[in-house]
């Protein structure tokens, strides 16, 4: 935190999957529910869960590039599961129960941090989503998880995919501040290099655990970021919230 | 609420300036401490605020007719400012000083009943704005009066000023809910009937001191709302929450 006034800025915004919730342990969590309620027995979930996420970069290049008009990442998600639903042969599943499945990216359950540290950030910080996730997503999620949002933007509003510079500068400007006044907090290297080129400010919060144990990437920041913090308390403490 | 299931909608949403706040007192409170810091003693407050506030749906006009293209409310609001204090001989005042008198708009003082009642109907429902305010009035506002927002939605994400329908619409989509499941709670019978018009519940709220002691207009309900409260306690009373 060499150069960094935690002072200079006045909204914090948040990568959500993987920085704020934990998506890897809870889809697999959603993927044996529905395995037991219909006799899928012969699944491994976690290959499933990281299946799933694994389409996803994937679904939203196809809207990055223009070559599919804006559609919302519950949609995205909706289509990914359908293909992996007739690969792994699930057979005698109801529309409403695949619905019910797909919105477990409603259901994703924070790290154990996320609810302790923002609350104590958000007595100094505005608080956003800066996520692909759309609005429904995060509120769904927010009001589940208990995550004290002052509002959710990203993605959905700015109708732009991260790491399209649009999806930052539209959420800063919809918060009326200028770049340089937001922070982008995610453990993912990659994204915040996105939001700095646009003039965010940058925080690393790592999250090893993401794609489990054996996880190679975004294990430790790549650059001097604005600050690096172990996870959302002690950046808490870092802030001084 | 003859025929009114409250099981049947799951999102509340709501118009903000003079359902949910004082804009007229607050306003007036604002004028009266710039008037104050400025020297400015000729002035009647409350008629600045009243004359403020009858600028705004001429200026949404342009926008909603498309002779202007899309722009937040703070901007117009900015705009009707500056013609203001030409008209009112507003001199020697800084540009910092006036925008932060056009943020007053930003720190408007809630009806005593609506942080109660909200945090009551937030247990049950999702709460979500569905304002012209742009979104870093209804951010900066809630954080200042305690509104217990899930999310900011209504004008500026959908980018349509209310009673065009792409605006309730718009903000029914993005709670990925259908109209019908969604309810516009308003102190003013024709937003609630343009929020008819595309399938919404409707509850009416009045405020019949919005516009002072003389308030001629939306003193009751015009229409069979399906629900008519008397403030937002009432309305947390008579939904069960």
């Amino acid at each position: 935190m060499a150069d960094f006034d935690p002072a200079s800025i006045k909204a914090l915004t948040f990568d959500v999957f993987g920085t704020v919730v934990d998506w890897r342990s809870s889809i697999t969590r959603e993927g044996q529910d529905f395995g037991k309620a219909h006799g899928f027995n012969n699944v491994d979930w976690v290959n499933f869960a990281d299946r799933w996420r694994g389409m996803y970069q994937p679904a939203m290049d196809e809207v990055r590039s223009g070559r599919r008009p804006w559609v919302k990442l519950d949609v995205l998600h909706r289509e990914s599961l359908d293909k992996l639903a007739a690969e792994f042969g699930f057979k005698g599943v109801s529309e409403a129960e695949l619905e019910h499945l797909n919105r477990a990216w409603h259901r994703l359950d924070p790290w154990p941090d996320a609810v302790p540290g923002l609350t104590r950030l958000r007595k100094k910080y505005i608080l956003a989503t800066l996520s692909n996730g759309n609005v429904a997503i995060m509120v769904n999620m927010a009001r589940r998880a208990g995550l004290p949002w002052d509002t959710i933007l990203g993605a959905e509003v700015t109708r732009h995919y991260k790491p399209q510079p649009e999806c930052y500068l539209g959420t800063a400007d919809m918060l009326g501040l200028k770049p340089e006044e937001c922070a982008l907090v995610a453990a993912h290297n990659g994204d915040l290099g996105a939001a700095s080129k646009v003039g965010f400010k940058t925080i690393f919060v790592p999250r090893p655990a993401e794609h489990g144990t054996g996880q190679a990437k975004d294990i430790k920041p790549e650059r001097e970021w604005s600050v690096i913090a172990r996870d959302f308390v002690d950046l808490a403490n870092q802030l001084g919230c």
